[in-house]
């Protein structure tokens, strides 16, 4: 077998046997900009093929049609780590045949390995492939960063089409995500999206005071924790709030003269700005947040572009587990710690269970921000709406009202002891928000399932139910 | 799960829960200068368990205790692409109970792939590990370049262990081969091996006359048939006749200003040193056959570590099928233009598949290079003491007595009328070697099978048998 030429979609779908029933699957690393899942789904559409199961590694605004693929009864079912907007919307309001199965960025590693998902068709975005086939998402004029989650669709699924809108003729591709082994076909399409809306949506920043507080004393806590940061090692979230404990950090580094052991996950601007001063030694990057990422992966060998599975698969030796610190969101959090970042107050589906699971399983210290209060939602509660990150792997919530720690780490508590920080507990924090906002109503819900929340290991840890109207 | 600290191999084995009748396998990028797999196996045998299969990539003279493994009823079955010395000599006249199965490293690949061949324990020896679990071939004292064929194991093995004679604290390593993932467990020793034993046997060149004749006619076929040689790409053998062909090349190429696309295969120094005087555009290295090699793996985009999937999988779009020239040698070869690879005249195994199963299949032009004798011993024959790899994938036979082009490929033929090169029939040739050394008395066989040839697919091609003593 051998690669001689690309193929236009529909000749690739049909060449390479895709039939109603099968599973198809595709990344996100393109995000809001991403234009290869709705060209695909038109072809299959016009195909006639029915009943497939969209697996993928997560879904966004952009994707909204999807709807009408599941009204048609193109699409019967769906993986996904997390939904936004109208499709989200469709599944919370109506659902689909099927519940809709979350998972985290390991658990979708790991069910891939155990072939809990089988992929019969992967077909992988690229922004640039050579005429052996080899495929990569850092070159190019549509370059979007790592190729993190394609890479280990690739080594999964039954076959792999790799869906490029530049392909490199007469040269090897000079970094090299996914090798040619792994391809069966190469789609060229005119463009696979557009790579200024990668940082949209919850990749913004919104700067607060309370960000500002909550980031400050993050940094604070993870300074006065590890002693030395020099061997220590951090995985941030996105926005505002981690930009801001990043660039506490750094200025600590900085004075200190150390250096961050490693950076791990969803790489954003400021941690390759903080990277790039001299300040972290090593960056995994499974997800670019930003496509300035591509300007250095495979040029730098102290920037790494890692698979999901490498990075949280947790059957496997992967790097969460080598994590100190993680400083992470929620939507909610409750006084078992559990975490919420899924569903919103009023029962809406607008987060992602993303690498969270994963990440607070590893790290050693998983800290969550959150404001106290979010508009006049509180952000802790009695009971989460859904469980998508278990309480006994959280250890310090931070608030703009105080910080809490999970009386499981009493370590963490002595530990910062020294500190000018007064520690309440987790119900200190929630009566102070009943206070001040009260308790909003609770959400009127069916029986009927529409969602299902596995852990990273494969269990069902929750339901989402269809809401009632 | 999590790699704290590397393990001695006895902890190793146990916590890793090998077990009598389980599968290991080995790789033999050390080639003669490998300790890895004997200090294992000592381990194992010290243990008590029993009828392991062995399933290596390679074996070699340095291996010869392993007789000592079967007879103690420690190994039960073999699985190789060549065998040597005394342990080859007790396969060819005792045989163990199971007949050792031959295979091609592209047909080792699939079988992995295809769970053929189930591995439970990989032990890989790597020359380098990070605190993480990260193994590479080319960094370290006992750097051994291209991590190739442990690669695929890694990726195809249940469980992976790492022997290393050097780990890397405190950084991650600058070039990774096998990620951290893919590894259970690493064990540290005091060497892995003797990297100064990698260039032996084969690997050092012979020259003579004969040899050089057949380089020259050999370039000019190349040159000849490739028009420019800008767009080619070409694989050699490692022995003198390969380095001269490199060499008549590689002036020509100066002359006309032209450059390989690529070379593919086991990469020697006169492979490395054309490409280091810019006459090679991109290497593709799955096993150096000199450590050289690891100063550029790692280090030089264009010089790519690959493994025996990407190499020569055949269910894959893998390398070999790119190839437009190979340049393979033969123990004998035969009125149908089959060739062993693997016996000797005398029924003796010494030599080995490797790559040609796959290299000539792949590979458009494919030509053996042989003198017409060796010693007193005809190279052509009527028919082959065992096909390793089958006619219809050979062209062009190159002897220092005349050419010969196989009559399935008259385009061939066609193309080389205008050189100055009288074109014989194989069966001229064969007439030609008969009458200066006449035909050698055919070995006796018993017909116990000792021995099983497999084709780059997986069906049977034939068999050895045990010699009559």
């Amino acid at each position: 077998m051998k690669i001689y030429d690309s193929l236009n979609i529909k000749d690739a779908i049909k060449k390479i046997g895709l039939k109603s029933g099968m599973t198809i699957s595709f990344h996100h690393h393109l995000r809001e900009g991403d234009e290869v899942l709705l060209k695909i789904m038109s072809e299959i559409k016009a195909l006639g093929i029915k009943d497939l199961t969209l697996s993928c590694t997560s879904l966004m605004n952009v994707h909204e049609k999807i709807v009408d693929y599941i009204e048609n009864g193109t699409i019967k079912a769906i993986h996904t780590t997390g939904l936004k907007g109208k499709l989200a919307k469709y599944v919370v309001h109506k659902g689909l045949k099927n519940p809709v199965i979350f998972r985290s960025h390991g658990g979708r590693a790991r069910a891939l390995q155990e072939k809990n998902i089988n992929v019969d068709v992967a077909f992988i975005s690229a922004s640039a492939v050579d005429t052996f086939g080899n495929a990569t998402g850092s070159i190019g004029k549509n370059s979007f960063g790592s190729l993190g989650y394609g890479i280990w669709e690739a080594q999964n699924a039954d076959k792999v089409i790799i869906v490029t809108d530049n392909i490199i003729k007469n040269n090897v591709l000079p970094h090299i995500s996914i090798p040619q082994h792994k391809v069966d076909e190469v789609i060229y399409v005119d463009s696979i999206g557009d790579i200024s809306k990668i940082k949209t949506g919850s990749l913004i920043p919104k700067f607060s005071y309370s960000n500002f507080i909550i980031a400050k004393k993050t940094a604070e806590i993870i300074i006065k924790l590890a002693g030395c940061l020099s061997d220590k090692s951090l995985q941030l979230g996105s926005g505002s709030i981690s930009i801001q404990v990043m660039k506490f950090i750094s200025e600590h580094l900085k004075r200190k003269n150390e250096k961050l052991k490693f950076v791990l996950g969803g790489i954003s601007d400021f941690i390759l700005e903080t990277f790039e001063e001299g300040l972290i030694q090593t960056i995994f990057d499974v997800q670019s947040f930003s496509p300035t990422c591509s300007n250095i992966i495979g040029k730098n060998s102290s920037y790494i572009e890692i698979d999901n599975s490498w990075y949280a698969n947790p059957k496997t030796n992967c790097l969460v587990n080598y994590l100190d610190f993680s400083v992470l969101s929620a939507i909610e959090i409750d006084m078992q710690w559990n975490v919420n970042s899924l569903i919103s107050s009023d029962y809406e589906i607008i987060g992602a269970i993303g690498g969270h699971q994963d990440v607070s399983d590893g790290s050693n210290i998983t800290i969550i921000t959150a404001p106290l209060v979010r508009g006049r939602i509180p952000i802790i509660v009695d009971k989460v709406k859904a469980v998508t990150t278990p309480g006994k792997n959280i250890d310090i919530l931070v608030t703009d009202f105080g910080i809490a720690v999970n009386p499981i780490r009493k370590d963490i508590t002595n530990n910062l002891s020294s500190l000018d920080m007064k520690i309440f507990t987790i119900e200190d924090l929630y009566k102070k928000a009943k206070e001040l906002v009260g308790i909003p109503e609770k959400p009127k819900l069916t029986n009927k399932v529409v969602g299902v929340i596995e852990n990273r290991s494969g269990e069902i840890v929750d339901y989402i139910y269809r809401k009632q109207e």
